[in-house]
């Protein structure tokens, strides 16, 4: 299944645009054109709907917001949703203060969103409507261990009945769900943790998959987290022992820029649940 | 002919001022390293006239626009006209939003340019004053291409003519141009294009060029060109089997620091026309 | 001493608040991590006093000041000074320009910096309220060398003495000062100034050691800097041939995420004055 959604994205080269921090911009950029999409940062308020109208997919990520670029992003999520393109969002650090967390519920509000992807204590609170996060990582306290996969799966299930959006949450194990049907996902390394941006990227590619693959949010969501994951691992594993988390990095992009439809069949390993 | 140019460079040392977009800065930033020159980033009103004159070129790219950076730009090109300095611009997008031509257009019309860089999209735009550019990346149909190839070096002709620019278009077959002689160039490799930020990197180099050659800014960005499409031979030449875009782009960087006078002369593959 | 300090920072794995410029801030987050600490970035005034409150250190850069920006600067330091967190500060650029050096005093005025990082042009701007550096490299005339460094340490223990802080001024030769004290580094190569950056890095990467050591902020400074010096040298002899700045960067960070306390503790170089 996830063969044909890779092949898509090869064959459409769906053109994302990003409204995303400038962090991590420069490897979300990267990772579209090696996953076979192309990318298109834009942020602007003056401009971010014509760009918006002319790609085929939307991704918001609130990385590092501010006062410009949060009207932008709702116009954007706006123009996108009158026009039917998906839009996935990235709540950054949603929980870790109050100008995210406001910000993440209101682009909840008032943006249909496609997929939204984050860790366990990001959607935590956009489910429970405030948080405490601690920084842009996964509070140790809200992880998704096979203890509570059972109890996060119906978590996942039920916000995306709420918001009608795909789910994914991200970490050691990966959720992707919408309100019928969640793939447990268990690609990935722990180094992937060292890197800044993995999750960033994840967002990114994602929107060239939803893109490429409209009727299937689910399969490409959870598609885009299998290629993710095993990008990790591919990379992993042609490491010498003096490389660290900066040639890690390069190799992830590399690996997905490498990734075969029949590699991604063959190295996905999820379970629908 | 190109070894004396870059010769310069080394000898040199010219800094040069950046108001880039926040995608593809970094690289930017070390290119600028690579080739011997160093830069400088600065886009606050506050500041950018001060920096202007500190520094021997000024290289505008609107790849990442916004209502207060434009300011900056037009106040940055100006003040390096006054000062005689030059001035290199990337017009990033024109044609993907009214607010990137209206820019592009606006940048045009009050400031002198020394060197115009952009896809070839880009640059019809500028020189229709309209244009539909979708995303990015050049129109297939825009493509410079052996059959279209006399037509496309007029028109570059033209432009520099109207505009008193060297007018450099790259793709497949780079032109640079004033309004006489124009340089037709075929360094490079496709691959670049999956890598974000090829086109930033070189207007950014241009600018090194340009400012360590002031009185021959054809040449100067002629190779610049060459430089950046032999680097993109190079740097693939050595990619391991699964090396991908990320490491490409380093390899690059890499290739322009090892890049040898000598090395460049020989390798330049160009004809006059 | 420095395996201590490096113990520390792997330990207990601070969060670090960084306001810094959008040139090499992806390098910033990725050494952060390299370290054993954990980054976030955020600059909006809306949110930047309760990330600082979250963290346990604060870095500020002025590498890509704004309008925007300072003021978030002003309220995340005063922020920290009042919850007794260490604040580092990285004057890029101060004495480039007016806007430049009048906000690096009045950061200075109304911050109390733990530790102040910069070349010795822009410390020495800083001390003397005004400054003609030459863009973001030290000046060839301010530079430490054998003959002054006994000058150079005297200055910068006055420097430490009349700001409270540990002053840290690397270059060629690296001293780290309180007012007593001073630490001259030895670590490092000629290389590292062909990277754009080196020197943010830095200072992120010292926020966090010194948040892992808050009572020994002069050790904590200076095992930071020895440790990035290391990493030079140990990724300089990793380099093949072809290899130039933009594999170089990568693997300077790559560096410090294999860097043990036993490796930091034999190879730093450094006498006390």
């Amino acid at each position: 299944m996830f063969a044909t959604i890779l092949e898509n994205v090869r064959k459409t080269c769906p053109l994302v645009h990003n409204i995303t921090n400038y962090v991590t911009v420069n490897d979300c950029a990267n990772i579209v054109l090696a996953c076979g999409a192309s990318p298109i940062m834009a942020d602007d308020i003056g401009e971010v709907a014509e760009i918006t109208a002319l790609c085929a997919a939307l991704n918001l990520n609130i990385g590092t917001l501010n006062s410009r670029t949060i009207d932008s992003m709702l116009l954007a999520g706006k123009t996108a949703n009158e026009l039917g393109h998906p839009v996935v969002f990235d709540p950054v650090g949603a929980g870790a203060s109050r100008l995210r967390t406001d910000t993440a519920l209101r682009l909840l509000n008032e943006v249909k969103f496609t997929v939204i992807r984050g860790n366990v204590s990001e959607i935590k609170t956009l489910a429970a409507g405030s948080g405490t996060t601690k920084g842009v990582d996964a509070d140790v306290a809200d992880r998704v261990t096979e203890e509570n996969l059972g109890e996060a799966v119906a978590f996942a299930k039920a916000f995306a009945a709420k918001t009608g959006a795909v789910v994914a949450i991200t970490g050691a194990i990966d959720i992707v769900a919408d309100a019928k049907t969640a793939c447990c996902i268990r690609n990935g390394h722990p180094m992937m943790s060292s890197i800044t941006g993995t999750g960033c990227q994840l967002s990114a590619m994602t929107a060239a998959f939803v893109a490429a693959n409209p009727d299937k949010p689910l399969e490409a969501a959870a598609a885009a987290v299998c290629a993710m994951g095993l990008a990790g691992e591919l990379a992993h594993a042609r490491l010498a022992p003096y490389e660290g988390n900066a040639t890690y990095r390069n190799r992830i992009i590399d690996a997905i820029y490498h990734l075969t439809p029949a590699m991604l069949e063959k190295g996905a390993s999820y379970e629908m649940r």
